[in-house]
């Protein structure tokens, strides 16, 4: 009886991967890659339940690899084929990658353990106030807010953070209790882990009119800052020097 | 003038690097190794700060390489040496790394945008109420919390589960609002990233006396569930098949 190992490609291109997913990959008996969730960890497909059917296959057979962007099993439809491998008796394995999660922490200079919970913003298609209840919840306890914008890969869709700020910007003004306004600080990165990553910290205002470039792109609201982290925000992310009275 | 470059090194050992990493290792004309912080995000030492000195000075030469373990910047001790770095009118590049952050997210198999604030655990010499109380207020809110485990690398000591959980559960002890007792859900999470990583979740009670094996550990404490997750923690962390009401 075979296996599946789910490998990481990390970030932005095929050299994200690291030695020990490249071992594996040299070693299978079958490889296959997956494309569509690319940064939406709780995206999902039929087509790749289809796809996953064909994995499963394939593991019976022997050891099948499968290259997901990022860190493998961070999107649950990646879990529900590791349960239903397993189900199936098969063993599964994971070789980690870099992940947006902790890779735009990093280049923000924020504090990790400040992080309260993530959320993703929707194409305007599909208008959800979510993600402005978890930024206001979040900046309620001091916490920041990671959120993951979206992504129609198979349309090569990818949505700018000048898109997922006037989104947010649309839902707040129906809202009574109105914490994002076009005053508040927010943290742009673009092409995290590719060789020339954009982060730029300022206004909503001011961000909504920044050139972020190619995607893809991830948005952070800050709660309240530590002065390390105004520094760093100030130092890597070219903050106007006044960001202390930003956030709110 | 020179530049620094932070390499991830990813989770467990040498094989955790990305291609991409190798690359700039391969081409730098100084490579440092940082073994210090290893899983703690807010771990800071006067030693690293001596060590970060060495790095600054080599950099001013060429291109030199920084190796820290996991995903290089979530340390604020590197944060520091990169603004530093910055005002020394260097270059500084991040090459990411797999991270504990995500890794033990996709071991588990709850949902990522479920997480809030994370917390560390520090060694009962240092006692403190505050991992108590992040899990107490991420739990009234539904979120799950990741607790990254003490470590002392130098002095080779590493916080086990079942040491964290007894903390935890002296420090509850003390408090009047008591939210975590010997009868709910936790999971433990051992080797992250190695060839044969433990995962198990269970009550505290039980996983007190489990037996995960060498470190480094870390501990999830699970918010509401859904049902996919609670599939999840059956299925890959062996959790009791009455998972739902141990969860509160």
């Amino acid at each position: 009886m075979g296996e599946i190992v789910f490998v990481g490609l990390g970030l932005h291109d095929e050299k994200g991967i690291s030695l020990r997913g490249l071992e594996e990959v040299r070693t299978a008996d079958s490889v296959f890659i997956e494309l569509y969730t690319s940064l939406l960890p709780d995206f999902s497909t039929t087509r790749l339940e289809k796809d996953g059917k064909i994995v499963l296959e394939a593991a019976k057979k022997g050891k099948a690899v499968f290259l997901v962007p990022g860190d493998p099993l961070i999107a649950t439809t990646h879990v529900a084929l590791r349960i239903e491998a397993e189900k199936h008796g098969l063993k599964t394995r994971i070789i980690h990658g870099a992940s947006i999660l902790s890779a735009a922490i990093g280049l923000s200079g924020l504090h990790s353990y400040k992080f309260g919970k993530s959320v993703t913003i929707p194409f305007k298609e599909t208008p959800s106030e979510t993600p402005n209840r978890v930024v206001a919840q979040n900046k309620k306890l001091g916490l920041h807010t990671l959120c993951l914008l979206d992504v129609r890969a198979e349309e090569d869709r990818y949505m700018s953070i000048n898109e997922a700020l006037e989104t947010l910007l649309a839902t707040e003004r129906k809202k009574k209790d109105q914490r994002i306004t076009k005053k508040i600080l927010a943290v742009g990165i673009a092409r995290a882990g590719s060789p020339n990553p954009a982060v730029k910290a300022d206004s909503i205002e001011k961000l909504c009119i920044y050139d972020f470039g190619k995607p893809p792109h991830t948005l952070i609201f800050p709660g309240t800052l530590h002065f390390m982290e105004a520094e760093a925000l100030i130092s890597l992310a070219k903050a106007p020097k006044n960001i202390e009275k930003m956030v709110k």
